[in-house]
């Protein structure tokens, strides 16, 4: 054992406070695992007085930033903080001050990476992410390594823990989304305010970050085609159900010829695909690659203890390296040509509920409608009817199209006189 | 990009035509991976005039092992050819001559694993092994690096294709062992000579590798329990679904302080289990980690293409590190002091499946057996009867009871006059 790595850390809730407590209890284990001392040096957080569920010595906390960044004997910075500003310049800070960085924090990851990813080549240290994408789900180091001899074709991930809590509830307990969102607060899945999550915008910052990993490409989270769980009601489960499906929010990219699909929505999952069974708040991310095939790796992808696995995992890989007086990973080389496929042009199947008059000739109008965008019909059922106001529910499913067709199709319909609403539209995977 | 790594590759069947292929089609994009050129230079094969799939120039083709061992311009061997002897001695050799290795190659690695990695550090090479276990599922790599803030708290894992397969159509199709290992067969997914397989011998030299990576002790196969999938019958697949179980064979391996079970087995896995829905040649290893908490990872644990992507994988990585001049591996240090805990002292529950005569008493003098060896009774159902012999088929699960307990109950239960047969045990999971 040569040495002491010291070691900064921005953050002290749920994430920092399992990260302080493993630096500071397990100390021999992890020493020897490095193979050099891992010495917790500073604390950064917001109120040094608060009281805190972790036994941690007073002199190691502080409310300064440069106490951490301007100070030299400090070589890693971890960051758990989360939130973009002002964490994207501690880091960039960091960076340039040479010390190395880890991070949980997706949002600057997936907004800022490429960028941080080339300064830190630049100064000559690592910067590890392992903890942004699924808590303890073993990614980056997957698709870094493990799966490097490979073409990546498609990577398909349930990657909000918050969102599958909730379709889950709604799904089993036929709760509404407002009800099943009240349950997930309660039961601390999700926060005060949900809109990052129920939004799709979490999992959009984890797929930019997916993305650029699996294919060594920028993709940036403005670039993926995101929609959120908002518009689904519980009868979509009841119909999901029958049809086969699992209602599911979706992150998927696929290869295409010089350009990759990159989108975040809710869908219909077959019920016996395995992202179909993902229950709770579990993480699931499914990779194909040209060699491998299919490879699925699930697990806990939040949470304090998962989270921290995997920063004190990247902190070990990264000590090693620094005691070898190199660096450990090879630096990422992004390929600027490859573009993000509009929404528009996606492929894709599609289901419909649709209100109607419950009248002849509503059928034909619709059949119409599809066939003049080119979309052939999978199935077309009557569900419900509704005697008093004389209307039933239409479930239509399709075979694949370009999204824009499958759009057109459903503003036309909804235009259609005896068309009272297109109730739901959900993409079916 | 700097210079050249040359490869000597040994086997060119399955897994080494995938390997070769892709070094030789796949140049531009490993090279750019690898950060250095990776050039197949021999490979040593039985017979070089034999017709292959693959097209490759003659004259990388060698029948003569030293053209490999013995060429100071080979950096790397890679071996696929798998068996025992003589590839051990060719991997000694060629880290003796200061050749970094990789292997496929689990009785090797199980069986001397250890030791080779002692040369290897001895003599400033690497060791890279990904492919001897899971096929494609990255799994050292999870361990040595992702999953190093961990004390790994147990390892589950159905990890041979073959047995699964068969066990799928024994449970699906109500086929008998025998019927259902001539299917494997046909398909290929089982050698003409199928015990390895279908003894857990093939499970066992996995869980070793498994085992030793997961906790850093010396698991060798011949301390491993192991009973294969022999004695199962049709009508066991029934009542374990009655009861709420599927039937696997199952690689487990858990922590006690200062040992470690490890051990191969059928085992009755509960349906919601992850591991009940492995389906087919598929594999899949479940990780218990004190802070990750559980992660499974599923994929094709066999196979050329898979196999293949593991060793290419482990070749990029190990190329970018000779390229930096460094070890990129922390040695392996293994804790002698840890032992493997004994079968008869494993707590565990079972499932015993048990022809009486068709008369009173039975029950009680079961009963008995059971309360004289301290196992305490979960259920007792009678299912199907037969008149013509006036005999009855009981089932008895138990709660969780010492291994050595549960043996001796089915032995005293055999030596029970109206007991025809103990037809069945099996361990519940």
């Amino acid at each position: 054992m040569t040495g002491t790595i010291n070691v900064g850390l921005v953050g002290l809730g749920t994430v920092g406070g399992q990260v302080a407590e493993r630096l500071l209890t397990w100390g021999p284990q992890l020493s020897r695992r490095a193979g050099v001392e891992l010495c917790l040096q500073r604390v950064l957080v917001r109120d040094p007085k608060k009281r805190r569920a972790i036994e941690i010595a007073p002199e190691l906390l502080t409310s300064e930033p440069a106490d951490l960044l301007e100070d030299p004997a400090i070589d890693v910075l971890v960051e758990v903080a989360g939130g973009d500003e002002p964490m994207r310049s501690y880091l960039e800070r960091a960076i340039n001050a040479g010390k190395h960085v880890i991070t949980a924090n997706k949002m600057v990851m997936a907004k800022h990476g490429p960028e941080l990813l080339d300064l830190a080549a630049a100064r000559n240290v690592d910067v590890y992410f392992e903890a942004a994408v699924g808590g303890g789900i073993p990614l980056i180091s997957t698709f870094r390594t493990d799966l490097q001899a490979n073409r990546i074709e498609r990577v398909s991930a349930v990657i909000n823990g918050t969102t599958n809590y909730v379709l889950g509830r709604m799904a089993v307990a036929g709760l509404s989304l407002g009800e099943a969102v009240g349950e997930a607060q309660a039961a601390g899945y999700a926060e005060a305010d949900p809109t990052d999550d129920i939004g799709g915008f979490d999992a959009a910052y984890k797929l930019a970050i997916l993305g650029s990993i699996a294919y060594e490409i920028k993709v940036r989270p403005d670039e993926i085609y995101r929609e959120g769980i908002e518009g689904i009601e519980p009868v979509d489960f009841r119909y999901a159900r029958e049809l086969g499906y699992a209602i599911k929010l979706i992150a998927h990219t696929q290869r295409h010829p010089g350009r990759v699909e990159a989108r975040v929505h809710p869908a219909m999952v077959p019920l016996d695909h395995p992202l179909a069974r993902v229950e709770g708040a579990e993480n699931a991310v499914f990779v194909e690659g040209d060699l491998v095939g299919q490879v699925l790796l699930v697990g806990q992808g939040a949470g304090g203890r998962p989270t921290a696995s995997a920063v004190v995992g990247d902190l070990i890989d990264l000590a090693r390296s620094i005691r070898r007086g190199v660096q450990s990973r090879p630096s990422f080389s992004f390929d600027d040509r490859i573009t993000v496929v509009p929404m528009g042009e996606v492929v894709t199947r599609a289901y419909y509920r649709i209100r109607v008059d419950d009248r002849t000739g509503v059928l034909a109008a619709i059949g119409h409608v599809f066939a003049e965008e080119g979309v052939s019909i999978s199935s077309l059922i009557q569900k419900d009817a509704w005697s008093q106001d004389q209307t039933a529910e239409l479930v239509v499913t399709t075979h694949p199209a370009p999204d824009a067709s499958l759009q057109r199709a459903r503003e036309r319909m909804a235009a259609l006189e005896p068309v009272r609403a297109v109730s739901a539209f959900l993409r079916v995977f």
